[in-house]
């Protein structure tokens, strides 16, 4: 699937939650994420500089993450990539989303205790 | 990179846990996945028959997903497959491994609390 | 996504042509991919052993890799895993298959001329 | 593999040439890449607005892109996310590359036809 994309890295920001304009819970984040590669010309392994992502998740992924995650933890994120051009009044950019399909704590440098949450849905 | 993969799967097996050889810790774990697709006859979505895998870490997330998941919980993992042919006594078959590069619970389904754990190495 | 892959690798065998059981045109070949990779005792870099895999591709994407795959051709792949148990009489074991969604020529090994084909479907 | 990600897309620039500070040879174009879904109010499949990336190769891959590829045709890019902050006088944003690790024409939409290059690395 074009623009799929796999981030393990570091939640930068406190999750905050919003709603959509039609009731549907979203939250949102920042996520940094860098890799060690080796240096050719030092032959020593270095961290890259880190890409950041604005991370966006809804429905009951959304309940899931206010409910689990913190700034600082260490985190996989997998979704599509969207990459989105803004403009506000004179200033424009570019802004790097993910849609999230699923989230969770990365057990390289850490251990979690799951608990399931029922919902109406399943 | 070439036969990378990122899961969204069920623990099938509780995870058991292993040393190499060469001492160092490695668990091992069936994780099944399935996905949602719309039947273009019946125009309903339904369920794929599940891909099974035999999922493989080491060192610290050994430890940690032996600390952490349990049959019957979902996950996320994402690494590297491969495709393995085995012969034993006059019987041979095909293999399907994931040496992971990270894991964790996935929040669609539940909340997460998590422990980060200090280590040596890092 | 779940169970999508991306492989780059040769092209095994000469690709096949059928008709699915609805009339769909199909093709089908085998697929080997290795990866290089640093070894930590002997600190040089070597190639591990190939994945092999089933690739399947439908419709106008079976008629395009029809006339422009030839065995022995490197190619990138893209699309979604199948882990198949299979049983024939007595005998049982694993198929590991790819759904392409898309497949070219890997341009890191050579050139290609690429020529678009109208179809009456876009 | 972290950022890594592929994307099925159209050339939206003609690839460009340049040499790298070090000598090595290193080509660059952009890509729009854009996936059709199912929209839940209308029941109808749309696209989406387009991601837009700079692809860079380097080395034998950008001999061959040079070689190969023209502004409109469909392509297949497999290689790892940046996400990079520039400044430039008084303004700043972000670019979002692509260091590619294979490409190739996308036979979703014609027919391609390979020559091997040969290179004194092989």
């Amino acid at each position: 699937m074009t623009d799929t994309i796999t981030i393990t890295g570091v939640v930068g920001t406190e999750p905050a939650s919003f709603q959509t304009s039609g009731g549907v819970p979203m939250v949102s984040f920042r996520l940094a994420s860098s890799h060690r590669y080796l240096d050719r010309k030092t032959q020593e392994w270095v961290d890259s500089p880190a890409n950041w992502y604005t991370v966006q998740a809804y429905r009951q992924l959304a309940d899931n993450v206010r409910g689990s995650l913190h700034k600082g933890e260490s985190v996989i994120v997998t979704g599509r990539l969207r990459v989105r051009t803004w403009t506000k009044e004179e200033r424009s950019g570019i802004a790097v989303d993910v849609d999230a399909d699923a989230i969770g704590h990365n057990l390289v440098l850490g251990v979690s205790r799951f608990t399931r949450v029922k919902t109406s849905v399943e």
